[in-house]
């Protein structure tokens, strides 16, 4: 998660253009399936958070659109919002770990993640594991830095 | 709606290797910005919903992440799923109006729609207005023949 997280400070502070989060699909041996940076605001597509763009390069490279049997993990930088929640769901992935909660992303970036009540317990029952918050003051430290930067907030109004 | 099912069921029988899910974004002048069927499997991406497609579609022939403050209405062959609706909620498409209820999908096709407890009262709270469903025998009339067609059911396992 650290280093996952000071790629993504490296490339907020490149003005690169990308939102202040980033994910990576890891196999259980550690190769890195994927990973991709937001790219709502670069791309012009408000779907293109990193977890999305991040499943979505998995499954191209591995040819399928189902990543389930595989044992492969979604790292973020934050936790899901409600599409990447859902996202989640119907990839396959069998393992979610994040660093920073939605509260503390919706108070320091002011987002609307959306609703996903016990989105946890949910999905326990699908058997897929969560794990977060983890290193929170880090991840926190990014989105901060980006605000301060005057980084995109990418609300629709 | 009568003509977008019509539409997809024209689609699934012509062997194209959509999934059983049609969307179009359109104006309210009544043109239509982008329309597109769900592409799940021929594209090898799970995220690939109709509805992502069209509001994806639609934001890239606008140049623009955000769809709000037009008035864009989202017709879907069914009521999205917990990632499109997060999807939506990031797009700032102004209504939505579906064909077939998630019980009915859940119950045909045997998809895993997620979870969304009221979602139409937390749309309603950010001001996107909800209709459906709307000519649901038609829509279920697709959805039946896409699955006595064996068509791929698409959850990940």
């Amino acid at each position: 998660m650290r280093g996952l997280q000071e790629k993504l400070r490296a490339l907020v502070r490149s003005g690169a253009g990308c939102g202040p989060f980033y994910a990576a699909v890891v196999a259980p041996d550690g190769e890195v399936v994927a990973e991709a940076a937001n790219s709502v605001v670069s791309g012009n597509c408000s779907h293109d958070h990193a977890e999305m763009n991040a499943i979505r390069l998995a499954e191209a490279r591995l040819g399928t659109w189902n990543l389930a049997g595989r044992g492969l993990v979604l790292y973020a930088t934050a936790e899901p919002c409600m599409m990447c929640v859902g996202g989640i769901l119907w990839s396959g992935i069998s393992r979610v770990v994040y660093g920073v909660g939605t509260e503390a992303v919706e108070r320091i970036a002011g987002f609307d993640e959306g609703f996903k009540p016990a989105w946890r317990e949910e999905f326990a029952k699908r058997g897929i594991e969560v794990a977060g918050p983890v290193l929170p003051e880090l991840g926190e430290s990014v989105l901060e830095e980006y605000v301060a930067r005057s980084g995109v907030i990418y609300k629709p109004r």
